[in-house]
């Protein structure tokens, strides 16, 4: 078994009952549990978790950096401007994937930047619940 | 009587001996005891909360968008950048209101851009503590 | 008693009738009949006027440059593009504020730049009939 | 019979004598006439006006508006920067052409931008007094 | 009887099922029917084409070069990219005139630049099958 | 069985040969091979090709519109200029899937810019061969 | 004698009471008077007017036009917005000579850009009293 | 003897009759037959071709890679948009020169861009039929 | 002895292992003892603290502002957009100095702008651990 | 007498040959001796120099600013792009004048900005010779 | 036998030792010799000069005008920002050729503006001494 | 003892009777000498030199190349415009600091840019003398 870190940024906490025409209905506990139960069926065991801090998320990625554990982030608001998440981001040996449940290009024009994209391996973008199980499949298949 | 939330950013909590030619020289503490008061008058029960961390922003706009709390917000610094506390307060349905105690337009070009005001009711600058009073005096009349 | 000129800019004579959804349903002479009686309660009295004419908003300024007044003003469309207005709006000495019914940072890209609002005290925006009864408000406490 | 307006804007009173390699060699009293000529012919009943004020053709648009009368409107030098007519001509109900002698896109940088044309039925440029004719035609078809 | 050729950009023979809010619910050989039996009207022999190919564009634009014909075009896509179609439309002797069933400057923004309409004669947009038919009634008059 | 059809703009029929530091070793065949295989296993009929023809993926997504097939189109270098591509492409009623073989945001600055992206339902890219089996995978849960 | 037109743009008529500091302690009636004496040293006959109103600019520049009469031009606020003005300069035959108190391109950036200049013969600007002087010098000599 | 390919882009058959005070007055046949006659004494197999299909242009640069061919490329309007030229560009083992007729610097904006210029080994831009000699020339002594 | 609060931001932390090509070799710790020693020798007690946290960062910026300590500041990847720490840093008597290991105008543009330099007495960039050192041999001379 | 240094830059000593059209047909010694002359009768001593030297033109700046003596300066090409010049110009106790001969903001869009003009007293441009004596007439009202 | 002026730009005296993996190892006096004998077989007698200064570049090109010599001129650094340069080009009567030993477009992005090539004959760019010798070939031809 | 070679920028001669409240009242004089003084103390022989004369940068910084000495450089007002100096820079074997007497992010937007900081070692700005003194510090310890 792999060890994978699902990283999640601000008020992804709040999925289900944000904005449901744009996020989906599912709650980011159920996400969780989907993530845990696929990755389980592919050899991967998924440390899925989430935060509102900018510090927690460098924090999280310099752990990963030093345990050399592959990582999906969502970013989400972070993703268009946050230098220090892209900088510990670079950091990180293993690969990196960054997903989003929504298609950022699609919406408003300051959404259409991306940090973590340049220096990601590959970015899923669209699919909803099914972004972060295709980014497990991908890391599967890395 | 009604709930209303007034949140403050980052070095808010220094007014009085900041820049006073330009942001007054009351206290933050003096400023919220004037709002509690005037609060009181108009049947408000205003609470008010003053951080430098972008986090607790976050997480206090997510709490106003559960409990359906008005807000009140003068974000400072973080106007001009934070994507992940406007993405909060856009959950609100309760209606937010964006106070500064200056004039953002009349000061550097890198504070013309306001990430908030686009998703505010409304903005109340440049009245000093009355940009607060009046925001209360606002969410009395809505 | 103390004077205070609210001026308004071009096609504001025909609120009620344009676009209610953005503007609302009072007409201007409701608007400036509730600012009368409102200035009347807090010891102003108000000169309410309309133009869609630049020359008249210029000329209108100029008074109160002359006699002293406190001016309101609604420049409508006059907001994005009439340096004229602005510099004569930069000659007063009593205060200035701008207001507007809705809030242009949330409408057209070329609604975002205001030339005005960088010589005025302060700006209220988004109420409606209120932001007028607010910036009232606010000029009674200077 | 239906009433049409036909508005036009600054310095076309001065047609026949200004730039007559651009504008053609007809005097502005020759192309209302065809109009009014051509109108009858449609069923239209043509009120062709022409003025140097930007007020002029705010307080013209009005009370189209109010009368529902279709406007054909060849705003020249307003078309660039007038944000009052435009706000005018967006209360507009029934139809709204812009119509240019000549070509804006072949001239000047400043020339290339329209405030009218986004709120426009449809633009018809560069046919001299045809481009006139041509809208009355295109409304007497709508 | 005079020669024009009407000439159709890519995705134009989809007609009536594509987006039919936008471009109305006509099929091409619709309009193609109406303009032959305009321009007969008009002593004007149509010759009226479709392509999805650049190539097949510019090759027209070459022959009616050749043959002075005059060309009514609806780049469609091309027209805000293509400088090989601009490029053959520059070498025409006889006019051209440029249409559009709707109107590109309230769509997209990357649909607000063309490259054509700085060389033809004039433009004529936003009015479904009557920029057709009104194109060709200019072409009677020039 | 469900259809799909696999797009693949210019130049992509020489993968393998161009640039393998980039794109990999595999040639178009080894992918489409693979694709068909893929496809299988979950239920889809793989129809996969490729043209240095703007034209001819113009007009496969419209064979694709009308038969309402899902699409998962690599457009290549039309990615970053091909209107026409872009307005077939939103014609389609079933799903498309923009897939790229390298990450375009870590390459040249004009390859960050897609014309598709904003209208698909989402992208892949950045894994090589599995940016296409994840996007069987995405559309086979869709 | 040769008549000389002098224009004068909005606010021009608050000379001597508006920020002194940027455009001198002479009044407009003293600059006028000024203007004809000195116009009556070199042989012109100097009529000297000013209007907040962009329209009477325009008609001003037509009568000047129609009597062939030379202008010197202090557009003020108009300078960096109204085409209208720019275009009935454009019809001038005689010599047409921007003015300007105070040295615009020392001021805010809106201040830099000049729709008159590109047209005027040659343009005075920095010297107060002296830039109306001057231009009388230059038309004088040419 | 070495061989070598020159390939011309869109409207270059037109090359006598189009625009001659730019191009010149020799046509395309007459410049291809001083090329190889030019070759010839050079040591140099010219095959000269002509399209105005993009798609052609690709193809015969696919083959040239191949082949190992140096090539010689007008890419005319192609140069400033066309990705996949560049891209197939790109793939040449053997030398690639730009040239061009007349100096795009010196013509319209949207001419002063080349995608191919930064991939060739040299450019050699303004002198006519001696652009393509000068060329080959080069080509001899690489 | 006077003090001095020397603080760094985001990934600093992992200095010795972060592309040590960029940043050499030496620990953050190794940074710290270094400058405490050369902070001695100058009569310099340094207070040297890392967080990964902008709230820290404005937090200690404040505690500086109150005790009137000079700071040195690393803000490493906050540098770029952290107005809130720019404007904690503006409060500061004592003098703030800005340095960086590395050169960040050799670097991705996004590192090319600096929110803190314009208040800062002076900046030493791209000396390694020098920067620290040089950055207190001219605080000792301040 | 009071003393004047007049200085012109890069190609100005071509003057009369150059360009004619644009720059007239007196030589730079026919517009010396006219200022020499004209000074005289207006109690400047006029000293009269060009250079193609961006060197001389700073080094005679500084001579200027140790004499105090008052400066008239057509900076030609340097106006556009020398910081060097503007540096030495604004050290100058006494007045400094820009001249042009032709006026730049009707020629090339790089020649539309002045790093002069923001620091001089005044400008005058495009009367030729007059430019020169208008200055000095300026000067001797200052 | 004909006159030609080869000028050299700033630091071209180092090369041979300056990155000869962009310039090449060929002294500028080994290049000087090869155009001298060049030049001789082909009638050409040449003149090759280089210097650091831009006002020596300006000076050669003013005596190169008055001579009526042919210019074959590599402005190097001065290229991006020589308006001097640019003007004295302008002024010559016989052909003016611009070349680069390097390609300036695969370089840094402040070397992709040239001032030159706008009124160059021509451009050679990118093939070390052989730029020199083909715009050798390209003088003797014209 | 080890070469240094402090290189100084147009205007610098100036220094004490220039803007003091910007650049300090020391003369350069003053400086020299406290660098001679200071280097001598840290095992550095100082040349230090200044020029108005782009040139005699260039041709300095060429001498120092092939010394190889190590250069310490205030371009001053070169700093924003001359890729002749930075590309004399770039040929330097030896290190290159950059200083700066005041801090140029803090003063006009065109001080704003350097070409010489990409190239250098590091750059020190904003310490008046003690710029210098700390690059001759850091030069010790390079």
């Amino acid at each position: 078994m792999r060890d994978v870190l699902i990283l999640n940024g601000p008020n992804l906490n709040k999925l289900g009952t944000r904005e449901p025409e744009i996020y989906g209905s599912l709650s980011l506990s159920e996400i969780a549990a989907a993530c845990v139960a696929f990755g389980e069926q592919h050899g991967l065991t998924v440390d899925f978790r989430q935060s509102n801090s900018e510090t927690d998320l460098v924090d999280w990625l310099q752990e990963a950096c030093e345990s050399k554990t592959a990582v999906i982030i969502n970013p989400a608001a972070f993703t268009h401007y946050s230098v220090a998440i892209r900088d510990a981001a670079a950091m990180l040996d293993a690969p990196l994937i960054e997903v989003h449940l929504s298609n950022p290009l699609s919406r408003e024009e300051f959404r259409h930047t991306s940090l973590i994209a340049g220096i990601a391996v590959g970015s899923i973008t669209g699919f909803g619940l099914n972004s972060y199980l295709l980014a497990l499949e991908a890391l599967s298949k890395l």
